[in-house]
């Protein structure tokens, strides 16, 4: 059962042997560019579930599945062997909806990582500018500056201020303490729509980052998708405002950093 | 006493003993669809009170009662001895005010699911649309394919998305968890009245689910004066309108269903 | 320290010996009808401090008191000892802020009177109706029918349906299961403005239910000083709807009770 | 870790041994009064930084550093040693975000006061009138009558009502019940900029009141920035108003205060 005071419940089916795994996490937030990301890759993969974190700090409901039945919301870990590292990825239905159960959960998800011998961790975020950008950017920080500096050599640009909030922050804010690296990659988006565009370039420089291939046929369909709802958007406001497209604030690209 | 961490308390005025029980939940929600059918199932059946459950997670404050008396909010348990098999029924005051302690709520009644030998729970929910319609269908969902399947022979409508919150949907998830078969019957409604008829026409498919009689008249009475009601309101709409009331929404049946 | 789990704590500086003693609770709330009555019920009877609650479900701040200083917020309790009865009587700077602390609070509460006997507790509210009246009623409830009954005798109007929110509730809804008389009274007040007059008649109400005599001339000033401001809101309101003041929504006056 | 119930984590590096400490705090707040202020301090004092607090009532999000890296929010304590009393700096990334967790958080520093021999507590927070000041006061409150009394030599105005919201406040009233002397300075500001001349006016009273000697060049540069800001915002509503910067409301001088 789910009991308070111990709101948070994992159960493992099996608890895999992996070497040198990472974990690569993908909650539903602004966007959906890491829950995209995250399903696509577990779906090419043929990732493995093998564990499941229920908690009464999830928003108290159901979901219908796509057979008609109904389940608690939970977030779910799986893994894949590589050829030379595997790796375990961590879907979500959910974030907590409190503060203080989102520094749980994130406690909770590190001792995890102990047990199954994770020393890296990725979280796929979104980097929201209230704007639609032709050629979005993927954004990244680190715990180790040492990553950071090597983020130019990959094209991902660096911030010097703001916050990453919710649980792509806090566990890396918390892995940290446990010797964990965490490397957080952010999709450039504008806020407004369930972006695959900045879900894509995101899942691109990870892969590129963990030296993985993986066909992104399915999430590039989608961003397609995303591109010409985009246009539509931008059309509509193009003729509300005497056609002129260029009337979006283009200028003003950086409302700040969440996911 | 409430008092904390114990949150909540339940009385037993006796522990009923029931062949075969399900038990069946009414609480306070979106037009009043499941407190409506249940309130009319116990005065009908004069099921028979034998539990409370207190909670300091209810909404902060005392009920005036008919004969000018206050008390405490309340879940209340009944139960019916019926020919082939008892009913349990649960009618709330209120639903708990926050997310950990609705999943708390949830795995208390399921405690005393267990107590009582219940194997499946009936949830009466609101399947909201945002119009008003002529014919509203009921939607079912449950925690066992097989029932879903069933579910066309009674003409129920499946869902593939979505979500159910509050109890209704957590009692199902939570017992799921103990082997509690749980369904619920949600009555489409415009979500913006307490609706009798979306409450009487989940009371006829429940009735027919658990294959028992039971005299309608008044709720039939009642969705008489809910109809009376959206009459009303559509001619005002359509007044504003032009006199046309075809001028509402109704190609957008689906804005979600909660309850 | 106020340190959580345990997030109450009681101060006592005498547990004064009493006969036969009634609680008189007045919390800031609606129109500070409680408050107010309470307020001048302590310094005209010259009522002695005893005991502070503190908690840390107050609101997070200090209060700046009159002579510059600043202190924690607090529910002080203060004793009177009458001809026959004796009274006990809490004045509060504030109610908790989370719906549980509230429950939770109402619970201390009722400790504190089983510790000092006390049989009946009188809660001081208000009843809003939205419209400023001209001759405002005082409603009762209580945890008794018996004494709903005697209502009539007093020209207290009863109620049979709605709710009583926060300390003014739960403490008669809490003392009820605990054997203690609970009785609310609720002053008609608009809801718009602090309603000293609203203020006046509940006082005026208890004293003759007490058969206590009290100099009122403090209050019956402030009362004066609340219709002359509502004078002075209809005049406004007035000139804006061409001077009919009976433009106001006199006849919609129940929009419900809290305090 | 970080985990509940016990959700504050205290790290020292080292335990300075201190002569007669006094603490300072600046919390981020309305205008960022005390931030700025106290982050000026430990810049010219070269304050050595020796334990941080971690706590899962900050804010659920990690801070982006200067250098590209991510972290948890912290508090962190400075100390300086000073020729005759040496000062204790405390300051904050975030302050808690429920009320309970304000107060939890006050009774950590509490602690962490008595374990440094530390006897006064200054608070620097913002006194927030809704108008633009030409020449601001500095506001103050303690714990102490005689402190309050000696106001007036500093031409630090007093208050004899109202409250001061959050860490500023707490700190104060938690810290008397530990016979802790407490003080808080308010610098007058709109409320609508980061007023770093409120800040400025704070810190040069504060310096005054421990007979310290800093240089102030730093502020004193952002302080004209701020009066910069604010000459540019009155000329716009000057504008909008023809031109008369007079039309803002300038005798409704006290909104309330709070940090």
């Amino acid at each position: 059962m789910l009991s308070l005071p111990q709101h948070i419940v994992v159960e493992f089916t099996e608890i895999p042997t992996l070497k040198n795994p990472s974990l690569i996490c993908g909650f539903p937030g602004s966007g959906y560019v890491g829950k995209l990301a995250i399903d696509h890759m577990i779906e090419e993969l043929k990732a493995i579930p093998f564990a499941n974190i229920l908690s009464s700090s999830f928003p108290p409901q159901v979901l219908i599945q796509p057979d008609g039945t109904t389940d608690l919301m939970k977030n779910t870990f799986y893994f894949y062997k590589g050829s030379s590292n595997d790796l375990v990825l961590l879907s979500g239905d959910a974030q907590p909806v409190t503060p203080e159960s989102e520094y749980e959960m994130a406690e909770e998800i590190i001792k995890i990582c102990d047990k199954l011998g994770i020393k890296t961790i990725y979280t796929l975020a979104a980097y929201i500018t209230g704007v639609f950008s032709k050629s979005p950017k993927v954004y990244g920080t680190s715990t180790i500056p040492q990553i950071v500096n090597d983020f130019q050599n990959y094209g991902i640009s660096t911030m010097n201020g703001g916050s990453i909030t919710g649980m792509n922050g806090l566990i890396l804010g918390v892995g940290k303490r446990k010797e964990i690296t965490g490397i957080c990659l952010l999709g450039e988006t504008s806020g407004y729509v369930v972006d695959a565009k900045a879900s894509k370039i995101v899942l691109e420089m990870l892969l590129r980052m963990l030296n993985l291939k993986l066909d992104l046929t399915g999430i590039a369909k989608k961003a397609q998708d995303t591109e010409q709802l985009v246009k539509t958007i931008e059309e509509q406001m193009g003729q509300r405002t005497g056609g002129n497209s260029l009337s979006m604030p283009q200028h003003d690209k950086k409302l700040g950093y969440i996911s």
